[in-house]
């Protein structure tokens, strides 16, 4: 057993702090002030495109991405500490070009695309040029139970036919945002696994018509937000399906392993954020003739923190090491583990963030409102806590049937 | 013991629940969506007025108010189930005119306001002709500590000058807010409970500026609204101190009994509107096969709901009935304890209802995330949890030293 | 509504205090200690027969029976504080003859037992001359559900057919007990709640066979105990059968209204005492230069402990009053509520109190290991907590279905 | 990073389990059937010694100790899978010879004795041939505290002398029990840390008294047993001082960090044991139509469960390592955070696994009330958890000072 990081990911490591360090926190500051006061939030701050350009050119770029040509050529166990420091901020995944869900669109086409699908989308969004969304969820019925599914893919000589409606999808209100990976139902006599197709959908497709942007506690998350979209007789070319017909199951399966890894080490620096953030204010504001650190149950709960994040962050690079070496199937229940624990634990440590933090924590004073609502509806995306929570124990008691 | 209502407090329930479910529901269900789509969202919505109108019409109006003359002459114990339905609702306070804070302000000026004050400023908020907000809470120090308050209201001669900032003055945002109620510093040099003063300010008053509208977890509850607001030698007559210079903290004290009862029992209400909709979602939405109801820990979750706010009802109960018998300081613990219980709690059903909803359950489609708002901001308002759990545990270890 | 207890339980709730106070707590003290110490453990230390017939002659006896002929005449509402005074104390049930399961056992025969029934056991029992025990819950199958009851009693003529097996038959142990209540099959093809007899079976029967004692968490709760036993061919004249055969279920949901609120106000007379030991304690204790009230969470877990404590007296005093207005029917889901709810909370108090009170928190040198017994034991007695969320939950959903 | 046990470590691991399982397994079925059926609790049952000399000829003996001279010369992290295992059973650790306190004890012989002291006490006890105890907790003090210690061993001349009163002296009612170490104060005007001294004691020494034998929730832990110990005069020659007068803190501290991990792990072991017998019961029992494993709640508490345990083992694993690596003062924050985690988590696994178990689960009948009452007297034993959580977040905050 061997607890540190590689010479590798420590390097990146140290690279990636100076540069957030330097960079990125100057103008974070300001970030969420600036949001509400933009006549257009929807807009992207043109500090953002300067500092990808000085990621890209630092060599800090796709560090997602385990290819070297293409990107960092980092495995899952060294890349996570990268997105644990990037998730203390509320932008550094994008300048990094490292950002939800656009690094699982790009995995998508770089494991599963077309040489042609590749070029079209894949480059471009490698290069921080366009921007994407995946649309899976469904507003009619529980999506947590992929065979629910509703909305139709259905190959109708050369063309695929797209309808249904599909929400929360996520990136969908970026000015940038070209192309949207679209899951529906193609087949449903086949094998329930082999049903569905994913089809690559450019956003101006006639058809396609986003409905509204939904907000998340009152906030939309511009210039990103999350779309509730239309699709109507939506048709496009048979080449847009990724790897062809009924392969949307295998696609998302796969999508899913990093994605968590990636959804989990970055929740584990918004709580490492919020511990910083609760600390130093417990230490500074002083009530009843004793800082705040001193009152009540306040240490306890510090300490608590402290130890529930430790273990949160070794079961999750336990479970990256455990898909670089085994795979994702191997990984099945420590996938499921981390993804029910650890938007809850980063709920809980950020609303006790808050409570130190008064009523300066619910506002946008402080970045803890805008981590809490992350958190909160991670808790929900690819699957509410409970449907992993039931995928983990049906792996336990699987070894004693 | 009797744990059956009075026959008055029944026949007021019967009949504001009637009200709210033919009147005010109707509106209900696009009040968020009108709301967000709104140019102008700081304009109250002009079917508000019109309910007001009947409620006052059909004699439920005031209903928190004790005197029979003024109001509907209801106990804290009588009243406390009205409130519990009003909670239910995010505009039935309102439209009864029994909304926070206009009736911890009404009933200062109730108890302590000049017959001058009363005629300039409690009959206009008896009628809902006009808003008020209340400003204590500041900026720069942990203010769950009242000795900790900065600003200043400082008697010269016949007049009164204050000077400070204050923030979170709930309801400053509202287009017929009229008057402030503020709170600050008169004489340091004073016992430590008659140091402070309550002055009654005209919003439009010289000096005072509202610096900016804070948002709670990004929603800005317009037309309400939670403002920052300076006050920069704003100078008044001395009539303006209710009751008199260094009276502030008696008016405080005084004003947060019956105010944390019905807090508290709108907050069940909101509490028994989630585990509502968590049942009709749960037994109506299917997932692997089974209604989402009889998934997982969901039963349990539902029972343990269920549990938790019969329980809070009922001290919140006992403790209505205990400052109606005995007065507010023979109920302090109990007046501690609800505030330290039942903002939390309902967080957490309310957290356990989106999490049935799925996504749906953030957005605005529902009241949870308003609601949830809600609930999360009064864990901070009047005090922090902690400092209510800490003076439970004081008065519970005086009965041993 | 009212919190104030009626003056007739004010007059009992004050004597049985001072009994306890002034009789029972010198005793109190060696209790434990002279039962470990004890040659045999199993037979009644003498002074708890004097303080028995000092308890009749005061007339603080069978305060548990609501017939004032035979006993206090209490309603449940007036005899619950009673029992709750009662859990303070190991021994005082025993004392006012008021000890489960003798008291549930008396109800089952005041209700539906023959005059003959009445008159061979009954009349000893409320006398206190002779106890009995209960032979419900069998080691083969889960007896949460009953319907798993393996248990025969079989009617072949004038005479009852006893076989089985059963344990956790709290009482068998003591040198006074003389009569069983065993619950057995009778007629598999009846409606599935008339399939099941209860029938009265003397201790020396031939073929009831007392197989084991059975600890406790290594304690075995002597003289009382919990015995497993079998029954092999065991003959008694029909007449011995409760109400007639087929009744069983009938009779055991009749007994578990009042048992209940018995239980959970013992428990929460247990957690009352522990949250006292606690304050008592961490007052008196010094570390780190502080009283241990002092230090870390303790004052909040205090504070927390007496919120819940409240509640849950609160939800049984009204579930009570419930099966007092409109009987147990009425009252099931509370019923349901306060057993799931009070053994765990009260364990949990009696915990915390360990913990204050360090090692001898755990030795027989206070009550608490002897009081988280019980309070543990009674999460699993008449159903585990979890059989009774389902409950809860049932009756919720209903609502809605 | 590498989560893979090394060679070495997977060699032992599946010796030792596999020794378990042939050898230990067959008689811990009925170990403790047979112990409190025994006349005499307190003797060794013969097969215990045969096992302990089968497990030395295997080479599974003194697995604890570094140094692969004496022991298997194991680092801490190789070990502590090791202990894990062991935990699983109650007797595995005395049979390989790694039982606490004797380990702690040998290893403070082994860094801190003299020749002499080595060859009187550190040889038999690594043969297994005696066992020890340890005497640092004290019945009129909070020892959390060690400041408040009240026992002193006063140097006179070429002797030392010891009084004071000791208990929860684990070990001592062993019939092989023949050291014990006692620390006490020596002198109280030295540096705060250098006023102890740890002093070797015969048990059959002039002045020893063992008082009395403490029960744990009712259960003595024959045959090793706590202990109630006075020392009344007890002269020693000097030379019975470990490592020389003042240094019992630095001793006492260097004996803290490896004896956390191992009972931490001993402890993992337990709840693993917990959880499988949590499983296997939840598919074999049936109640209500379903396997209990299918019943409310219980998959969530098994996946629950599961995620602790993965956790908790992988911190204590990071602490092991850290302490092999940099030494225990730079693992200070996990120890602490161990040592406050893992028995409360351990003993809330216990506790779930009895509910399933039912009232089987509260009885001798399975190991689990054994195995709770370990879990429950290590929240307390080596200073109660929230001196632990105190520790951790002294040092989390100190980063901020």
């Amino acid at each position: 057993m061997d607890f540190q990081h590689s010479e590798k990911c420590l390097d990146y490591l140290g690279r990636v702090e100076v540069f957030i360090e330097s960079k990125i926190e100057p103008y974070e500051a300001d970030y969420l002030k600036n949001l509400h006061e933009a006549d257009d939030p929807w807009q992207v701050q043109p500090w953002i495109e300067d500092l990808k350009a000085a990621a890209k050119s630092a060599g800090l770029w796709n560090l997602f991405l385990p290819d070297s040509k293409l990107g960092a050529g980092l495995s899952n166990t060294d890349y996570a500490p990268l997105a644990e420091c990037m998730g203390r901020s509320l932008v550094a995944p994008e300048v990094f070009n490292c950002n939800a869900p656009d690094t699982g669109n790009m995995e998508v086409l770089y494991h599963y695309g077309s040489k042609d699908q590749q070029q079209r989308w894949l480059t471009p969004l490698l290069r921080g040029e366009i921007r994407s969304a995946f649309c899976m969820t469904e507003p009619g019925v529980a999506s947590s139970d992929a065979t629910n599914m509703q909305a139709t893919a259905v190959v109708q000589g050369s063309e695929v036919v797209l309808n249904g409606r599909k929400w929360w999808s996520t990136g969908i209100g970026h000015p940038n945002c070209r192309v949207l990976i679209f899951m529906g139902l193609s087949d449903p006599s086949a094998a329930r696994h082999q049903r569905h197709s994913m089809v690559l959908v450019p956003v101006e497709t006639d058809g396609v018509s986003i409905e509204r942007m939904l907000p998340v506690f009152g906030e939309y998350d511009a210039p990103f937000g999350h779309g509730e979209v239309s699709f109507s007789q939506v048709r496009l070319p048979a080449e847009h399906i990724i790897a062809g017909p009924g392969r949307g199951f295998e696609i998302a399966q796969g999508r899913l392993g990093p994605g968590r890894i990636h959804h989990c080490m970055r929740l584990i620096g918004a709580a490492e954020k919020a511990l910083e953030l609760t600390c130093q204010r417990a230490l500074r504001r002083t009530a009843f003739g004793k800082p705040v650190a001193s009152l009540g149950g306040n240490r306890e709960r510090i300490a608590k923190a402290r130890m529930a994040i430790e273990q949160a962050r070794l079961l999750t690079l336990k479970t990256a090491w455990l898909i670089d070496r085994q795979g994702v199937a191997a990984a099945r229940s420590e996938i499921a583990q981390i993804k029910a624990l650890i938007p809850r634990l980063a709920q809980q440590i950020i609303d006790q963030a808050m409570q130190v933090h008064g009523a300066a924590g619910l506002s946008a004073d402080t970045p803890l409102a805008a981590l809490f609502a992350q958190a909160r509806a991670l808790r929900i995306a690819d699957g509410p806590d409970e449907v992993h929570l039931a995928s983990v124990a049906k792996q336990e008691l699987k070894r004693y049937q």
